[in-house]
């Protein structure tokens, strides 16, 4: 208990910003304030200016706190898991309110670019910047595979066919449509032999 | 010229096409009329009616007619080649306002799926369903490529990094980002060696 009323401050912020993305969502990038923002989290407005001096950073704040890191299991002989677990995350988090939120910025990108800039500086690039681009860099470094081999190309296939496969279906890739990105395209493009679709063998490990 | 006016049948088609495609683009799926596509055309509403039942169906007609069909090059001595003119053809599509249509229909998935599916069904499935997909199995088809490499995932590598770069950047990708979307992410995924980045090469075709 706070002296702000039931709510500890952990929830607090933790309403406030689930709040600010759903405003989001609803209004659009042109109609968030802070007002809205205020009433859907039954907070004071003032209380937010102490914290943040506009409503999108609030946003902004939200996505910095639930966009996920991509890492790399201990040692350097699960590249195929790695990377399949890191598809995973991205398939994971674009089924969450965030994901929905980033969308929106990126629909107005024309209207508030500087909003699509801090996007990228302020969420996506401190997180390793796409998906598969930690893990296929870790390997790289461990003499794993060629590191001249891992180009911005490269690194952005598996979130390419991701957020295609998103687009072009509206549902989120299976677990066995994920290994198949990492299976088809992102091994062979590393230098590394493509598995051939046969069942039995998707649980082992091809670089082990 | 024509009972109608100035215009010949032709013009007066491609005047409603692109009168019905500025309409969608101004005022989203939902809002788009025969009323809105007449005014905008200088057509009579019942002149519409005669050949569409609904406005929508004028859009559709419109991306049918604009969206470009992927083509070989004469005989199989060009894979890299026909890739990279597959890429660029979506590339210079994204810039076109049919381009802009299928966005909003996209966009508009969650309340109108019924006409996101008529652009792959209508649109993208009948022009070969995705950049590539008909150069691949070209090849593949004439022995140059082993046809059990050419994948669902494999076909939509060069789609999704072209659309991908577009949402991340806001930019059309240049011809040499073409060709590196080629070299480094196609090409070793249907088991061809990756080609190095070395400019002076970039000229020269490796299949030949």
């Amino acid at each position: 208990m706070t002296a702000r009323g039931r709510r500890g401050p952990e929830q607090l912020l933790a309403d406030i910003r689930a709040a600010a993305v759903e405003e989001l969502c609803l209004v659009g990038v042109g109609r968030l304030s802070m007002a809205g923002i205020a009433q859907r989290s039954g907070t004071a407005r003032t209380s937010l200016y102490r914290r943040w001096s506009a409503p999108i950073d609030i946003v902004l704040d939200a996505l910095e706190h639930d966009f996920p890191q991509e890492t790399v299991s201990p040692g350097t002989d699960d590249l195929r898991g790695d990377l399949v677990r890191a598809l995973v995350s991205l398939a994971e988090w674009t089924t969450t309110p965030t994901a929905r939120a980033a969308a929106a910025i990126l629909t107005e990108r024309d209207r508030h670019p500087e909003l699509a800039e801090a996007l990228y500086t302020r969420v996506f690039d401190p997180k390793g910047g796409r998906f598969t681009r930690t893990v296929l860099t870790h390997y790289a470094e461990h003499g794993h595979i060629d590191p001249s081999l891992v180009s911005d190309v490269v690194v952005d296939i598996g979130e390419s066919l991701v957020l295609k496969h998103l687009s072009d279906t509206g549902n989120v890739p299976t677990h066995a449509h994920l290994e198949r990105i990492v299976d088809h395209a992102i091994l062979p493009a590393v230098g590394l032999p493509r598995r051939r679709t046969c069942p039995e063998e998707d649980s082992r490990n091809p670089v082990s």
